[in-house]
């Protein structure tokens, strides 16, 4: 967020555009609490995670007229454009003041989810992939030693590209992702049966299981407990929660937030509206605000294939013939 | 662990003595699954966590007759002397192994929980601590942006070793140690107010909190519930797990692994037996096997009074004149 | 290079292919030091740096008989395919092994330097851009806590991927590349210019540079003494060296390895021959060798106009002025 | 420095003590550039590098009228007592300022380099300390894929802490350190000989060297060319510099840090003066100013036996032995 927040400030001063923050997000514009922000202000904020202007969730804003005090909070300060920064539910929300607002704005997709359609990647999936391959190669020096099962559970809200980067990144025996279970649900029975198979076809025991957040009752700690308590599995869980959130910014998400952050602002010169500023295939676009919560930003089915069959240890043609 | 190896086949190689492993510890005393191992096999071991001959748990070493078929396996090798790296129940072990066995015994600690009697530090537990903190860093980070509470639950076994030291290190707002609890048990209502009293002093929402393992009924997840369902605190947790076993080692424990490695082979030399190689106030000390489980390990008081006391924004007096 | 390696075996085990590796690159592959490699032995090597079949310049490779004794060597194992991974001068020595022999041969993009021609990305980059810009983090904290000048040496060949790609992550004030240079060499009065102009916008004196290797006669040691002795800049060197081909590697590296790794297989089974594995715009792609040390792989022109002129705290117009 | 900050900070607040901070160090206390610092200016500032009041060095604070400068203008805003952080430079200026000011003042450690008699460790020594092994960590991953000599210079003014502690943890297979130069200054002839054996014994030619600062003309650059040039042993030089001086505090150095900071406030309550606040054996000390700088911190000599000759691939004996 902050190297996104750099790079509008940055953008803008170059553009001889002044800045205002609101802190707080969408809380701060109902309360009009806004500090003026320029080159000074972002100077070395780089490398620190989170953000110098604060975040909040704002369960009013949905309503009609809070959008239209946002609206009045920002013309009392003479804004002709708004630069939104953050995921579906802040995009929805600056889809929404729009209706209530004659200034111009531009959204930059900022969200470990990486679940906004027409990005081919959003600013902080790159950090967030990091901290839970991270963590992965941990549990996989104690798995090793241990030969035993664990399973990390992973942030994505109802998108696995966290569970999928990072399992891939640590080549993970199993992902449970909301995308493989929207297809078909695992069973307890049938991932057993998984882990016994891979134990037995390299004569060790280690397995350690990425799962995605949502996709089993009670998470890692609840499957942990159902595999050793009803299947003699000893299995340890583990659940990052917002460490995933924090942490040292990956280059990766600085550099893009960096192009996104300049890429907004010159959409706005460029005189666009209600758009958010992507990156696809190595191009800068512009994608329609509604479309990137409407639509669903798909895994990359080759890594998925990859990760899933081809790294798979246990063959589906070889199962069916030990299974006769 | 793999830091503590190498010391030991080096000083051993050092002094002209040769050196056999038994992979997975005492079970693979048991299966007689050894090897012989040279420096060369050690060689640039020392920056990965683990351990080349794996560890195991194993439940059968208890009884007599186990004791008695390891002492044979390692008369078949004509063994002179075991050194042993673990914890309290690989000590426990060593001592049991003792009253069947004729060859020398020395312990190392390797234990992330730093729990043994007799030694400052612990193998692992300077690496657990980095971890530890490591991730209650990233955790303030989303925290400072999002003023909520966050509950991170760490290892310790029975002791708050881990809990005090990260608690320390990240600056946590609340520790929940087994050595506090023993005194006084927290209850939930007192933790509330805690937290409410210092978002009022702060003025700001950012609490993290520590939670030793086995220090709360359903760990982290469970008080984190608590708190959201009964009390309205948006609380999440973070239950850290086996990633504190990982990683590569700090370097505090490398260098103490290198010293009490060769401090064990020195011992062994100098005719020492069942005594555990320790180091406490910069002194290299040969402490008792039996001793090592049976006395407790305290925490260091003066940081539990700074941490729990000076650097506790709510202050003592300053409660009890408010609570009037 | 592990991560590939490992995509190679486990992707080729996939498809029922047999494999065979050569240890120390092309000098293995003269010397026939060959070994058979399985799904097993490439486990859970994805997070180590290095490789695990090590590798080693061979100058002799370039001379005809060397290449008809690799054939022979190759056709002694009845090789069919062959898979490199590296860089420029093991795909020059890929495309003289094909005058020679008879298998199919396809590279793999492996070096850190990012510096092939026909992929948007070669693997290892990502992980040294993530190192050099960990190296410019810890820097800046000194720089800000001493307002000094600091020259970072990074590698890159002769291209500025590494220097552009960590100069805009850590935000950089400067970067020293073979790309600007070959434009218009800076000159130490234009470079003592711009530190002062930066240092008096800001009123404070923190100034990181970038300087990628071989564009400073005497790298970076000689430039600070330069502006040190010359200009009374007090200014730190560091050169960061082979630090940058070392470490965990970064998500993104394993996950293109993953990608490139099979692609390298299916392309073979494909029928391809004398092609690069690559990844360009989201799209798998097969590169003629040739091109892709013939054709330059040109800089992001989009990334550099930002670091070097949108972020550049002193404006050219804005030095126009105050020059006259 | 941040660490220490706060924690003088919270323990003058816990005792009811007003805090007042001189920014830039002495030249601050020149300047007058003071401000009141609150618990609340030093919350989550325990993770950060560096020093939010900033640190330089000032030249002109060695005379008589700049100490009584200071005295005057710390009598200006009524201050009874000075704690300063720093080393070696600062507590000479901390006991200059003593004879021309009637307050008391308590010198807290903080320098890098450990070189301050009569505290086991200096804060910021362990995550110096912690980087330079990283650092020789990702050579030793290079090194070993190559079989190449790699020299790593670190920091450490006139005393080889950092040095010897590094190539400890990282199992380097030489060390230059200033105590051993004056020892026995180490010829180039001498280190051939020494890396040739190394290579002979193991069969391989990783060879990693860390060389303290001022220990060889021209450092490791130098030394690379002196090897590669007169000796063909390729080799590659690394300049840590002052990367060494940032990065997240390592725990150990929060945790001195805080207890350290606390102990200076208790001994101002004492009524101690002149006096800096250490640690030794387990014990919080009060040591002389005078004596911090005018004695001698030796390295610990059994780590330096343990790595110097037990850890020794070529030993002393069998050298003489081949050598007849």
């Amino acid at each position: 967020m902050n190297a996104a927040l750099r790079a509008v400030v940055l953008a803008a001063e170059h553009y001889g555009i002044e800045t205002i923050a609101f802190r707080h997000g969408y809380q701060g514009l109902l309360e009009n609490d806004a500090m003026p922000i320029k080159a000074k202000d972002v100077l070395h904020i780089l490398q620190y995670s989170g953000t110098i202007i604060k975040s909040a969730r704002c369960q009013r804003f949905k309503e009609a007229d809070a959008a239209q005090e946002a609206a009045a909070n920002l013309d009392s300060h003479n804004i002709d454009a708004l630069v939104i920064i953050g995921g579906d539910g802040s995009f929805r929300g600056a889809d929404h003041l729009a209706n209530h607002w004659q200034g111009k704005i531009i959204g930059v997709p900022g969200t470990i989810d990486n679940d906004l359609y027409g990005t081919d990647m959003t600013i902080g999936y790159a950090t967030a992939v990091n901290i839970a391959m991270d963590a992965l190669d941990k549990i996989r020096d104690t798995a090793d030693a241990m030969d035993r099962v664990f399973i990390v559970e992973v942030m994505g809200r109802d998108a696995g590209f966290i569970g999928l980067g990072s399992a891939m990144a640590a080549g993970a025996e199993r992902m449970i992702l909301p995308e493989l279970q929207k297809e078909k649900p695992l069973t307890v029975a049938a991932l057993v049966k998984h882990i016994q198979r891979v134990q037995e076809i390299r004569g060790e025991g280690s397995y350690v299981m990425v799962l995605s957040e949502h996709q089993w009752p009670g998470g890692a700690v609840a499957l942990a407990e159902q595999l050793e308590a009803e299947h003699h599995l000893p299995c340890r869980p583990c659940l990052l929660g917002h460490i995933q959130r924090g942490g040292a910014p990956a280059p990766a998400d600085r550099i893009l937030a960096s192009e996104l952050g300049v890429h907004a602002v010159e959409l706005l010169l460029a005189g666009e509206h209600r758009v958010m500023a992507g990156k696809r295939a190595n191009e800068r676009v512009a994608v329609p605000l509604p479309d990137t919560w409407q639509k669903k930003n798909p895994l990359d089915q080759n890594l998925l294939r990859i990760q899933h069959e081809i790294f798979n240890p246990v063959k589906k043609n070889r199962r069916t013939k030990t299974d006769n």
